[in-house]
Protein backbone atom coordinates (compact mmCIF):
# COMPACT_ATOMS: atom_id res chain seq x y z
CA UNK A 1 0.00 0.00 0.00
CA UNK A 2 1.15 3.28 -1.24
CA UNK A 3 1.16 6.81 0.66
CA UNK A 4 0.64 9.71 -1.25
CA UNK A 5 0.64 13.22 -0.06
CA UNK A 6 -1.63 15.60 -2.44
CA UNK A 7 -0.55 19.62 -2.19
CA UNK A 8 -3.08 21.82 -3.14
CA UNK A 9 -2.20 25.35 -1.51
CA UNK A 10 1.33 25.75 -1.46
CA UNK A 11 3.54 27.65 -3.80
CA UNK A 12 5.74 25.91 -5.72
CA UNK A 13 8.52 26.39 -3.51
CA UNK A 14 7.06 25.87 -0.51
CA UNK A 15 5.27 22.65 -2.30
CA UNK A 16 8.78 21.28 -2.21
CA UNK A 17 10.06 22.21 0.75
CA UNK A 18 6.91 20.65 2.46
CA UNK A 19 7.90 17.07 0.30
CA UNK A 20 11.44 17.22 1.04
CA UNK A 21 10.33 17.45 5.04
CA UNK A 22 7.85 14.49 4.69
CA UNK A 23 9.93 12.47 1.71
CA UNK A 24 11.30 9.56 4.03
CA UNK A 25 7.36 8.89 5.03
CA UNK A 26 5.58 9.18 1.15
CA UNK A 27 5.94 6.93 -2.21
CA UNK A 28 3.95 9.61 -4.10
CA UNK A 29 3.98 13.74 -4.13
CA UNK A 30 1.04 15.15 -6.35
CA UNK A 31 1.58 18.73 -7.43
CA UNK A 32 -2.43 19.49 -7.07
CA UNK A 33 -4.73 21.06 -9.80
CA UNK A 34 -4.41 24.40 -8.00
CA UNK A 35 -0.45 24.69 -7.90
CA UNK A 36 -1.14 23.66 -12.00
CA UNK A 37 -3.60 26.49 -12.63
CA UNK A 38 -1.62 29.36 -10.57
CA UNK A 39 1.67 27.87 -11.59
CA UNK A 40 1.53 25.90 -14.50
CA UNK A 41 4.11 22.57 -15.37
CA UNK A 42 6.97 24.57 -14.00
CA UNK A 43 5.70 23.73 -10.19
CA UNK A 44 5.79 19.80 -11.52
CA UNK A 45 9.64 20.15 -13.08
CA UNK A 46 10.28 21.91 -9.66
CA UNK A 47 9.24 19.34 -7.61
CA UNK A 48 10.64 16.51 -9.94
CA UNK A 49 14.23 17.66 -9.02
CA UNK A 50 13.58 18.48 -5.71
CA UNK A 51 12.59 15.11 -4.31
CA UNK A 52 14.80 12.01 -4.62
CA UNK A 53 13.21 8.49 -4.78
CA UNK A 54 9.45 10.22 -4.98
CA UNK A 55 7.50 9.93 -7.51
CA UNK A 56 5.71 12.94 -9.03
CA UNK A 57 2.09 12.90 -9.78
CA UNK A 58 0.76 16.23 -11.51
CA UNK A 59 -3.10 16.61 -10.85
CA UNK A 60 -3.75 18.00 -14.56
CA UNK A 61 -7.24 16.12 -14.54
CA UNK A 62 -7.46 15.97 -18.21
CA UNK A 63 -10.46 16.49 -19.81
CA UNK A 64 -9.08 16.83 -24.08
CA UNK A 65 -6.38 16.93 -25.84
CA UNK A 66 -5.35 13.98 -23.74
CA UNK A 67 -2.44 12.61 -25.27
CA UNK A 68 -0.96 16.25 -25.76
CA UNK A 69 -1.26 17.27 -22.15
CA UNK A 70 0.45 14.09 -20.77
CA UNK A 71 3.32 14.29 -22.93
CA UNK A 72 3.35 18.07 -21.50
CA UNK A 73 3.15 16.65 -17.71
CA UNK A 74 6.00 13.94 -18.42
CA UNK A 75 7.94 16.67 -20.14
CA UNK A 76 8.36 18.43 -17.29
CA UNK A 77 9.20 15.36 -14.90
CA UNK A 78 5.67 13.86 -14.33
CA UNK A 79 6.12 10.24 -12.98
CA UNK A 80 1.72 9.78 -13.43
CA UNK A 81 -0.09 12.10 -14.91
CA UNK A 82 -4.21 12.22 -13.71
CA UNK A 83 -7.45 12.33 -15.96
CA UNK A 84 -11.14 12.79 -15.28
CA UNK A 85 -13.00 9.40 -15.25
CA UNK A 86 -16.13 11.77 -16.81
CA UNK A 87 -13.59 12.13 -19.87
CA UNK A 88 -14.43 10.75 -23.38
CA UNK A 89 -13.25 6.98 -23.45
CA UNK A 90 -11.16 8.38 -26.84
CA UNK A 91 -9.17 10.52 -24.53
CA UNK A 92 -8.98 8.10 -21.69
CA UNK A 93 -7.19 5.71 -24.54
CA UNK A 94 -4.89 8.33 -25.87
CA UNK A 95 -3.64 9.52 -22.50
CA UNK A 96 -3.00 5.98 -21.42
CA UNK A 97 -0.94 4.93 -24.83
CA UNK A 98 1.00 8.19 -24.30
CA UNK A 99 2.03 7.55 -20.76
CA UNK A 100 2.84 4.25 -21.55
CA UNK A 101 5.04 4.45 -24.63
CA UNK A 102 7.20 6.66 -21.84
CA UNK A 103 7.36 3.96 -18.93
CA UNK A 104 4.70 6.56 -16.67
CA UNK A 105 1.50 5.78 -15.35
CA UNK A 106 -1.88 7.43 -15.34
CA UNK A 107 -4.21 7.91 -12.99
CA UNK A 108 -8.22 8.28 -13.42
CA UNK A 109 -10.00 10.86 -11.12
CA UNK A 110 -13.49 9.44 -10.45
CA UNK A 111 -14.50 12.99 -8.99
CA UNK A 112 -18.08 13.74 -10.62
CA UNK A 113 -18.57 9.84 -12.01
CA UNK A 114 -22.17 9.05 -11.67
CA UNK A 115 -22.21 5.31 -12.33
CA UNK A 116 -19.33 4.11 -10.87
CA UNK A 117 -19.42 0.59 -11.22
CA UNK A 118 -19.73 0.44 -14.84
CA UNK A 119 -17.58 3.13 -15.87
CA UNK A 120 -14.77 1.60 -13.16
CA UNK A 121 -14.84 -1.66 -14.53
CA UNK A 122 -14.59 0.21 -18.74
CA UNK A 123 -11.13 1.81 -17.30
CA UNK A 124 -9.57 -1.15 -15.76
CA UNK A 125 -10.43 -2.91 -19.27
CA UNK A 126 -8.72 0.14 -21.19
CA UNK A 127 -5.35 -0.30 -19.03
CA UNK A 128 -5.63 2.53 -16.51
CA UNK A 129 -2.62 2.16 -14.08
CA UNK A 130 -4.63 3.47 -11.00
CA UNK A 131 -8.60 4.32 -10.53
CA UNK A 132 -8.87 6.68 -7.62
CA UNK A 133 -12.62 7.18 -5.83
CA UNK A 134 -12.14 11.37 -5.14
CA UNK A 135 -14.74 12.98 -2.87
CA UNK A 136 -13.64 16.66 -3.82
CA UNK A 137 -13.17 19.48 -1.80
CA UNK A 138 -16.69 20.90 -2.85
CA UNK A 139 -18.74 17.69 -1.39
CA UNK A 140 -16.54 17.30 1.01
CA UNK A 141 -18.16 20.08 2.66
CA UNK A 142 -21.35 18.53 2.26
CA UNK A 143 -20.32 15.39 4.47
CA UNK A 144 -19.75 12.89 1.73
CA UNK A 145 -16.92 9.98 2.35
CA UNK A 146 -15.00 8.14 0.08
CA UNK A 147 -15.31 4.92 1.68
CA UNK A 148 -18.35 3.46 -0.13
CA UNK A 149 -17.06 4.20 -3.16
CA UNK A 150 -13.47 2.61 -2.72
CA UNK A 151 -15.81 -0.62 -1.34
CA UNK A 152 -17.77 -0.58 -4.94
CA UNK A 153 -14.35 0.16 -7.14
CA UNK A 154 -12.42 -2.39 -5.56
CA UNK A 155 -15.31 -5.34 -6.87
CA UNK A 156 -15.19 -4.72 -9.97
CA UNK A 157 -11.82 -4.16 -11.04
CA UNK A 158 -9.51 -7.19 -11.67
CA UNK A 159 -6.14 -5.10 -13.41
CA UNK A 160 -5.79 -1.54 -12.00
CA UNK A 161 -4.70 -0.39 -8.45
CA UNK A 162 -7.23 1.28 -6.54
CA UNK A 163 -6.61 4.67 -4.95
CA UNK A 164 -8.52 7.01 -2.54
CA UNK A 165 -8.79 10.61 -1.70
CA UNK A 166 -11.00 12.91 0.11
CA UNK A 167 -10.10 14.99 3.45
CA UNK A 168 -8.37 11.69 4.88
CA UNK A 169 -6.69 12.35 7.97
CA UNK A 170 -3.77 10.88 10.54
CA UNK A 171 -7.07 10.44 12.65
CA UNK A 172 -8.91 8.76 9.96
CA UNK A 173 -6.55 7.20 7.82
CA UNK A 174 -6.92 3.68 10.02
CA UNK A 175 -10.55 2.99 8.44
CA UNK A 176 -9.50 3.61 4.69
CA UNK A 177 -6.08 1.28 5.25
CA UNK A 178 -8.41 -1.30 6.81
CA UNK A 179 -10.20 -1.42 3.32
CA UNK A 180 -6.93 -2.44 1.63
CA UNK A 181 -6.62 0.25 -1.68
CA UNK A 182 -3.69 0.29 -3.31
CA UNK A 183 -3.03 3.85 -2.77
CA UNK A 184 -3.96 6.44 0.25
CA UNK A 185 -4.15 9.89 -0.75
CA UNK A 186 -3.82 12.58 2.21
CA UNK A 187 -3.38 16.24 1.26
CA UNK A 188 -4.56 18.86 4.09
CA UNK A 189 -4.20 16.14 7.16
CA UNK A 190 -0.64 16.21 6.37
CA UNK A 191 -0.14 19.82 4.62
CA UNK A 192 -1.88 22.20 7.29
CA UNK A 193 -1.35 19.91 10.30
CA UNK A 194 1.12 21.46 12.95
CA UNK A 195 3.87 19.22 12.37
CA UNK A 196 3.54 17.69 8.94
CA UNK A 197 6.52 15.35 9.13
CA UNK A 198 4.82 14.12 12.77
CA UNK A 199 1.35 13.84 10.56
CA UNK A 200 3.10 11.91 7.86
CA UNK A 201 5.15 9.60 10.18
CA UNK A 202 1.62 8.88 11.45
CA UNK A 203 -0.07 7.96 8.52
CA UNK A 204 3.06 5.80 7.21
CA UNK A 205 2.80 3.80 10.00
CA UNK A 206 -0.93 2.82 9.98
CA UNK A 207 -0.63 2.08 6.33
CA UNK A 208 2.90 0.06 6.89
CA UNK A 209 0.03 -1.92 9.63
CA UNK A 210 -2.32 -2.66 7.17
CA UNK A 211 -0.17 -3.58 3.72
CA UNK B 1 -23.61 37.13 -31.89
CA UNK B 2 -20.44 37.10 -30.50
CA UNK B 3 -16.83 35.99 -31.73
CA UNK B 4 -14.49 34.04 -29.50
CA UNK B 5 -10.69 33.36 -30.65
CA UNK B 6 -9.13 30.26 -28.58
CA UNK B 7 -6.15 29.93 -28.39
CA UNK B 8 -4.93 26.67 -27.08
CA UNK B 9 -0.67 26.45 -28.50
CA UNK B 10 0.91 29.63 -28.31
CA UNK B 11 2.83 30.51 -24.88
CA UNK B 12 1.12 33.67 -23.19
CA UNK B 13 4.02 36.27 -25.95
CA UNK B 14 2.53 34.62 -28.55
CA UNK B 15 -0.93 34.46 -27.88
CA UNK B 16 -1.25 38.01 -26.91
CA UNK B 17 0.12 39.40 -30.06
CA UNK B 18 -2.00 37.22 -32.30
CA UNK B 19 -5.06 38.65 -29.66
CA UNK B 20 -3.69 41.73 -30.60
CA UNK B 21 -3.36 41.29 -34.33
CA UNK B 22 -7.15 40.17 -34.68
CA UNK B 23 -8.29 42.55 -32.06
CA UNK B 24 -10.67 44.93 -34.12
CA UNK B 25 -13.02 41.38 -35.62
CA UNK B 26 -13.44 39.57 -32.21
CA UNK B 27 -15.44 40.31 -28.68
CA UNK B 28 -13.58 37.71 -26.79
CA UNK B 29 -10.13 36.00 -26.46
CA UNK B 30 -9.70 32.74 -24.47
CA UNK B 31 -6.11 31.23 -23.24
CA UNK B 32 -7.21 27.93 -23.85
CA UNK B 33 -6.22 24.58 -20.73
CA UNK B 34 -2.99 23.49 -22.87
CA UNK B 35 -1.67 27.36 -21.88
CA UNK B 36 -2.90 27.75 -18.24
CA UNK B 37 -1.45 23.98 -17.87
CA UNK B 38 1.83 25.27 -19.43
CA UNK B 39 2.13 28.26 -17.76
CA UNK B 40 -0.44 29.13 -15.37
CA UNK B 41 -2.43 31.63 -14.46
CA UNK B 42 0.21 34.17 -15.44
CA UNK B 43 -1.02 34.02 -19.06
CA UNK B 44 -4.27 35.13 -18.41
CA UNK B 45 -2.87 38.36 -16.57
CA UNK B 46 -0.31 38.85 -19.53
CA UNK B 47 -3.55 38.82 -21.96
CA UNK B 48 -5.50 40.86 -19.67
CA UNK B 49 -3.25 44.02 -19.78
CA UNK B 50 -2.39 43.12 -23.62
CA UNK B 51 -5.98 43.70 -24.67
CA UNK B 52 -8.63 47.10 -24.97
CA UNK B 53 -11.90 46.36 -25.50
CA UNK B 54 -11.56 42.40 -25.76
CA UNK B 55 -13.14 40.32 -22.94
CA UNK B 56 -10.77 37.43 -21.54
CA UNK B 57 -11.55 33.67 -21.16
CA UNK B 58 -9.46 31.64 -18.25
CA UNK B 59 -10.63 27.89 -19.75
CA UNK B 60 -9.65 26.25 -16.53
CA UNK B 61 -12.44 23.62 -16.92
CA UNK B 62 -12.68 23.34 -13.52
CA UNK B 63 -13.64 20.27 -11.88
CA UNK B 64 -13.31 20.81 -7.91
CA UNK B 65 -12.61 24.08 -5.50
CA UNK B 66 -14.96 25.99 -7.85
CA UNK B 67 -15.25 29.26 -5.78
CA UNK B 68 -11.43 29.31 -5.01
CA UNK B 69 -10.41 28.49 -8.52
CA UNK B 70 -13.38 31.16 -10.43
CA UNK B 71 -11.67 33.82 -7.75
CA UNK B 72 -8.14 32.91 -8.62
CA UNK B 73 -8.92 33.53 -12.63
CA UNK B 74 -10.58 36.36 -11.78
CA UNK B 75 -7.86 38.03 -9.57
CA UNK B 76 -5.80 37.33 -12.63
CA UNK B 77 -7.63 38.85 -14.98
CA UNK B 78 -10.42 36.67 -16.44
CA UNK B 79 -13.82 38.16 -17.37
CA UNK B 80 -15.58 34.75 -17.80
CA UNK B 81 -13.92 31.60 -16.38
CA UNK B 82 -14.68 28.25 -17.48
CA UNK B 83 -16.44 24.87 -15.40
CA UNK B 84 -17.08 21.71 -16.82
CA UNK B 85 -20.69 20.73 -16.95
CA UNK B 86 -19.94 16.81 -15.67
CA UNK B 87 -18.96 18.71 -12.51
CA UNK B 88 -20.88 18.33 -9.50
CA UNK B 89 -24.03 20.55 -9.07
CA UNK B 90 -22.03 21.54 -5.25
CA UNK B 91 -19.01 22.94 -7.67
CA UNK B 92 -21.30 24.58 -10.67
CA UNK B 93 -23.38 26.73 -7.73
CA UNK B 94 -20.41 28.18 -6.18
CA UNK B 95 -18.71 28.87 -9.09
CA UNK B 96 -21.49 30.78 -10.51
CA UNK B 97 -22.09 32.55 -7.24
CA UNK B 98 -18.22 33.42 -6.74
CA UNK B 99 -18.44 35.09 -10.53
CA UNK B 100 -21.27 36.76 -9.83
CA UNK B 101 -20.00 38.36 -7.01
CA UNK B 102 -17.29 40.02 -9.01
CA UNK B 103 -19.43 41.15 -11.79
CA UNK B 104 -17.72 38.24 -14.03
CA UNK B 105 -19.57 35.53 -15.97
CA UNK B 106 -19.31 31.95 -16.19
CA UNK B 107 -19.11 29.65 -18.97
CA UNK B 108 -19.99 25.69 -19.07
CA UNK B 109 -18.38 23.65 -20.66
CA UNK B 110 -20.79 20.31 -22.30
CA UNK B 111 -17.84 18.48 -23.26
CA UNK B 112 -18.19 14.77 -22.52
CA UNK B 113 -21.67 15.19 -20.87
CA UNK B 114 -23.95 12.65 -22.03
CA UNK B 115 -27.45 13.88 -20.76
CA UNK B 116 -27.00 16.93 -23.09
CA UNK B 117 -30.85 17.96 -22.77
CA UNK B 118 -31.55 17.64 -19.16
CA UNK B 119 -28.38 18.99 -18.00
CA UNK B 120 -28.56 21.67 -20.24
CA UNK B 121 -32.01 22.56 -18.59
CA UNK B 122 -30.55 22.43 -14.93
CA UNK B 123 -27.47 24.37 -15.63
CA UNK B 124 -30.09 27.07 -17.03
CA UNK B 125 -32.12 26.71 -13.79
CA UNK B 126 -28.59 27.43 -11.79
CA UNK B 127 -27.67 30.71 -13.56
CA UNK B 128 -24.79 29.51 -16.02
CA UNK B 129 -24.22 32.74 -17.85
CA UNK B 130 -23.26 30.45 -21.17
CA UNK B 131 -23.72 27.19 -22.12
CA UNK B 132 -21.12 25.89 -24.44
CA UNK B 133 -21.78 22.78 -26.71
CA UNK B 134 -18.39 21.77 -27.45
CA UNK B 135 -16.66 19.04 -29.18
CA UNK B 136 -13.13 18.30 -27.88
CA UNK B 137 -9.67 17.58 -29.51
CA UNK B 138 -10.31 13.96 -28.96
CA UNK B 139 -13.61 13.44 -30.80
CA UNK B 140 -13.04 15.79 -33.66
CA UNK B 141 -10.20 13.11 -34.90
CA UNK B 142 -13.68 11.11 -35.03
CA UNK B 143 -15.62 13.13 -36.95
CA UNK B 144 -18.10 14.47 -34.06
CA UNK B 145 -19.12 17.86 -34.81
CA UNK B 146 -21.52 20.38 -32.37
CA UNK B 147 -23.96 20.97 -34.51
CA UNK B 148 -26.52 18.44 -33.46
CA UNK B 149 -25.98 19.99 -29.68
CA UNK B 150 -26.04 22.83 -30.39
CA UNK B 151 -29.77 22.82 -31.21
CA UNK B 152 -30.29 20.85 -28.59
CA UNK B 153 -29.32 22.94 -25.79
CA UNK B 154 -31.21 25.74 -27.69
CA UNK B 155 -34.39 23.66 -27.27
CA UNK B 156 -34.34 23.69 -23.44
CA UNK B 157 -32.26 26.91 -22.37
CA UNK B 158 -34.60 30.12 -21.36
CA UNK B 159 -32.14 32.13 -19.98
CA UNK B 160 -28.62 31.27 -20.25
CA UNK B 161 -26.72 32.04 -23.85
CA UNK B 162 -25.90 29.47 -26.23
CA UNK B 163 -22.28 28.64 -27.45
CA UNK B 164 -20.55 26.46 -29.95
CA UNK B 165 -17.28 25.67 -30.20
CA UNK B 166 -15.39 22.72 -31.50
CA UNK B 167 -13.15 23.04 -35.01
CA UNK B 168 -15.07 25.51 -36.35
CA UNK B 169 -13.26 27.17 -39.41
CA UNK B 170 -14.02 30.13 -41.79
CA UNK B 171 -15.46 27.85 -44.41
CA UNK B 172 -17.68 26.49 -42.04
CA UNK B 173 -19.18 28.94 -39.77
CA UNK B 174 -21.59 29.56 -42.13
CA UNK B 175 -23.41 26.90 -41.39
CA UNK B 176 -22.99 27.30 -37.21
CA UNK B 177 -23.95 31.12 -37.77
CA UNK B 178 -27.46 29.82 -39.39
CA UNK B 179 -28.23 28.29 -36.23
CA UNK B 180 -27.91 31.96 -34.20
CA UNK B 181 -25.81 31.07 -30.88
CA UNK B 182 -25.15 33.68 -28.92
CA UNK B 183 -21.62 33.09 -29.09
CA UNK B 184 -19.08 30.94 -31.58
CA UNK B 185 -15.95 29.94 -30.54
CA UNK B 186 -12.79 29.36 -33.63
CA UNK B 187 -9.87 28.76 -32.26
CA UNK B 188 -7.39 27.05 -34.86
CA UNK B 189 -9.40 28.02 -37.65
CA UNK B 190 -7.67 31.79 -36.62
CA UNK B 191 -4.54 30.79 -34.68
CA UNK B 192 -3.21 28.24 -37.23
CA UNK B 193 -4.56 30.36 -40.54
CA UNK B 194 -1.69 31.56 -42.86
CA UNK B 195 -3.28 35.03 -42.46
CA UNK B 196 -5.07 35.33 -38.97
CA UNK B 197 -6.30 38.56 -39.63
CA UNK B 198 -8.00 37.67 -43.16
CA UNK B 199 -9.83 34.86 -41.19
CA UNK B 200 -10.91 36.34 -38.35
CA UNK B 201 -12.08 39.57 -40.70
CA UNK B 202 -14.08 36.37 -42.33
CA UNK B 203 -15.73 35.05 -39.33
CA UNK B 204 -16.63 38.34 -38.33
CA UNK B 205 -18.41 38.99 -40.94
CA UNK B 206 -20.51 35.93 -41.09
CA UNK B 207 -21.35 36.54 -37.63
CA UNK B 208 -22.69 40.00 -38.15
CA UNK B 209 -24.64 38.58 -41.16
CA UNK B 210 -26.53 36.40 -38.76
CA UNK B 211 -26.44 38.54 -35.79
Amino acid sequence: MKLQLAIDLLDQVEAAKLAQEVEEYIDIVEIGTPIVINEGLSAVEHMSKSVNNTQVLADLKIMDAAGYEVSQAIKFGADIVTILGVAEDASIKSAIEEAHKHGKELLVDMIAVQNLEQRAAELDKMGADYIAVHTGYDLQAEGVSPLESLRTVKSVISNSKVAVAGGIKPDTIETVAAEKPDLIIVGGGIANADDPKAAAKKCREIVDAHA
